[in-house]
């Protein structure tokens, strides 16, 4: 077994702070991620929060500010559970860096995401019980986990807009896949943000405030935006800010540069489309999108879960590149190439998935 | 001035049923289109509504069937206002029968999509009137005018989901930019659905029915869907049902085709996000995507309203494709290519927007 309780065939990008993604047939054929195959964004050293001293503060634009334990909430608050995919904004940014060099970012694949089965109490519930004032346009989370990688140096923050926090859909999750919330994923309790960058569902949660502003956290107000090719990625208040997930899609299997016998072979993957939408339909092309085939998709267990799909192609003998793309309920695709969406973070690279196979008899 | 009151340098696609876009400059630099430039979308003749005899149906799911007349309309419930962009779901069809040819549909340039400030009741509000039951799950338009094109031909009609129906930005018309409903826009009162396409917004309204399926009309069930390209298009229920308008940009000025001196030229357009997502940046490019400049973006208007655009380039001397594309409130971008987004009935086209020029001096 690996760092953290994770399968040993881990994609390590970063030991400490530990950042990691599943191979990818870990993540094939299986709505629910097991919990040693999640992936693991973080960005400074996993805290340990003592269970029994912790305390939720929820203030700011709120009629009375609350300071709620673990037991205060769990028998406070009723319980739901929903299934989310989470995915990190950066994930494919490989496909980026084969372009060109992002310096300092890791190369995460589409590994960086995975989907569990969360349970916790409704961010609604809990900011109506403090009273949320009208006035209040954002929800900011904070976190003890201190990032060397911000700029200065300050422990992890982001928010969401009003909005989408009274939706009932945003959980301060304890449990996940009906087991409690492994700390490096945030015991023990977190934000879970369905459809959202994973970036804004903050682990190790201690403070909820509401604002008129979004968050002024490094991790918010500089970083996980996507940038003109052109611009500085120091500044901060640039370019688009990421919220919800786009649509995406991953081969998972056959696996980037297999070798395999000409004949049948399976493909799988995931495809995603984020808050609002579903996805609607997959096609995978063996000739760079000139002609297409339609992949049978799986069950849609939710509004905010990744469809897995897969299809039988047959292959001849040579190289050949093995695309896929989806499309979303509104009748949207992705972009077809990750050239032409190049920036300065890697953020939202959600060009057409190819992977490359050998043929040989 | 043309049929209709329209324009007479208007581009007709059909002169029965009336069918026509405005010359793309007569859409540059105005926030709001005059109606004699606003684009024409009809499926049959254009009905001759009787203001004083026309009445309203309310029926289907609820718990008072209503029968409205214009001044119950207009005396009962409260009048609203708000700017909204119709897009044509054919939008761009010529972008796509230049790729492979689409029997029997117009060749639609960007010019189908206009904006004005339409004023009516609320939808929701005479929903609310009528007791809308909880298991209606789609609110249907029916309207008088029967289309030969459809199979069997059919008077119009289509719906849109009772979660949108409710929103309060679903307005039943009675004016537009402050004058009366024109007939040929769909007088005495029409169905504005604001960042769907224009198909939902049912003309010469006469019925809204609460339902628990989507409509079955021919317009609903059959067109206005994207097919994958091998697929017959008269199959009812194939594809993706269009409704939230995709993303999009349209180069007004200059025109496609123009003969221009080398030097500075001002580059001007439109983009549009639909209902969930505003316009964040548009970008420009004189090389195919290689490198962009970020163009001017001007007010934006409401949360379904395009927005302007316009940057000055340097052109040289030669043939010259000028290329536009634009990204999303979330950080999406437009597909690249036409050819990879081609469909059966033409819609959709959201591809990179590119006019081609020559500058000699």
């Amino acid at each position: 077994m690996g760092a953290w309780g994770k399968r040993d065939d881990m994609v390590v990008h970063r030991a400490e702070p530990y950042n990691a993604e599943p191979a990818l047939w870990a993540l094939a054929d299986r709505p629910l991620t097991p919990l040693d195959a999640f992936y693991c964004r973080n960005h400074g050293p996993v805290p340990d929060v003592d269970p029994e001293s912790w305390r939720l503060t929820v203030d700011g634009l709120v009629e009375r500010s609350l300071t709620l334990s673990l037991d205060d909430l769990r028998a406070g608050f009723a319980e739901h559970s929903l299934v989310a995919t989470l995915q990190c904004a950066g994930n494919r940014r490989a496909g980026f860096m084969a372009v060109r060099d992002i310096p300092g970012e890791d190369p995460w694949g589409p590994g960086a995401t995975s989907t569990a089965r969360w349970s916790g109490a409704l961010l609604a519930d809990v900011l109506a019980r403090a009273g949320q004032r009208p006035e209040a346009a954002h929800i900011a989370f904070a976190a003890p986990d201190v990032s060397e990688l911000a700029d200065p140096p300050q422990s992890y923050g982001s928010s969401i807009p009003a909005g989408t926090a009274m939706t009932g859909q945003v959980l301060l999750a304890w449990a996940m896949n009906d087991r409690p919330l492994p700390r490096v994923h945030g015991a023990p309790v977190r934000v879970v943000v369905p459809g959202w960058i994973g970036a804004r569902s903050v682990k190790w949660l201690e403070r909820v405030t509401a604002r008129r502003e979004p968050s002024d956290n490094y991790f918010q107000a500089t970083a996980y935006r996507v940038l003109p090719p052109q611009t500085d990625p120091a500044l901060a208040g640039e370019g688009i800010s990421l919220g919800p997930v786009l649509l995406n899609t991953a081969i998972l299997r056959p696996a980037d540069g297999a070798r395999l016998t000409p004949g049948p072979v399976q493909v799988a993957g995931y495809a995603f489309a984020g808050e609002e939408r579903t996805v609607a339909r997959v096609d995978v092309s063996l000739d760079d999108g000139s002609s297409w085939t339609q992949a049978e998709l799986g069950e849609q267990a939710g509004p905010w879960v990744w469809r897995l799909w897969r299809t039988t192609v047959e292959l001849g003998e040579g190289d050949i590149i093995i695309t896929a793309r989806a499309w979303d309920s509104a009748g949207a695709t992705q972009p077809e190439s990750a050239r032409h969406l190049w920036n300065p973070k890697g953020y939202a690279n959600n060009s057409w998935c190819r992977v490359r196979v050998t043929c040989r008899s």
